[in-house]
């Protein structure tokens, strides 16, 4: 008979699917630097690609507490915003509206993993583990400098520009 | 030929994907309230079902203001999102740890709309639609609540009953 899914499973789920997607954005990253077309913007999302890197290790390390093998599930959550973020670079490529897109879309990111991370911390202590829950606070608080420097940048330059064409 | 693309394409594209998701997520409240063990929990999401069509008929308001027809755009984003919470409700039936899964999952949808919101408020904003600004502020200072009143939900009634497990 299998054990009644209780908090533990919910944790251990919703960690396989913050880490198939931090992989996935590790992936889309690049491709979004590439395609973003001032130097600000392609210089933000290339810094975040190595911080998701850090954040890709502490959820290995969040595992290793956790007393399970690091390992991803299918989340067609990031699978869906990811491919809405491929529609503005299809679509706006070359146009002046493109970084106010791109801007956009790696907020409707960074606003996935801060739902997700808020979630894990939070289910984290109340299962005791202390240092897994100090580790998910840490990237949670890096998702939120990164969606305030987006909005900056939106601000200061990207809608500008899409605004005066 | 084709007028370039610009901030007033980006902002029309934007607001019918928020459109669509509105739509979807209207529709998928009831299942998830249906769904939701405690009293709470369920009045909640009924609640935010309500709020939900208010939206609706702000984002039709905002289409009116901008000059187009209010028309919804394939949004995969939101078709994941709610994707996840349907797993979790088949996944975790009648398990202890439904309601904190079902809390997680309407937080993810809760911060998808504060992303799109929140870029929406700004481009109109910039591209001086003052009125359209305001209804769409009102829309993100609801999904701000609604994602707060979740939060204090798992902490007091949904996490508890699933680490009890």
């Amino acid at each position: 008979m299998m054990a009644e899914k209780n908090l533990d499973s919910l944790f251990y789920d919703t960690l396989k699917d913050i880490y198939y997607a931090e992989r996935k954005i590790a992936k889309a990253l690049p491709k979004m630097a590439r395609g973003a077309q001032s130097s600000e913007l392609k210089s933000a999302l290339e810094k975040h690609k190595e911080e998701t890197e850090m954040q890709i290790e502490r959820l290995q390390q969040v595992f290793e507490i956790f007393g399970k093998r690091a390992q991803g599930k299918n989340c067609p959550a990031i699978e869906g915003i990811i491919e809405e973020g491929e529609e503005i670079l299809d679509e706006f490529k070359g146009t002046p509206a493109l970084d106010a897109g791109l801007v956009s879309a790696a907020q409707a990111v960074e606003h996935y993993e801060i739902a997700r991370y808020g979630t894990l911390k939070r289910w984290a202590e109340m299962l005791g583990l202390k240092d897994a829950a100090q580790l998910l606070d840490k990237t949670l608080s890096e998702e939120y400098a990164t969606d305030e420097k987006l909005t900056k940048l939106a601000d200061q330059i990207a809608n500008q520009k899409a605004k005066a064409a």
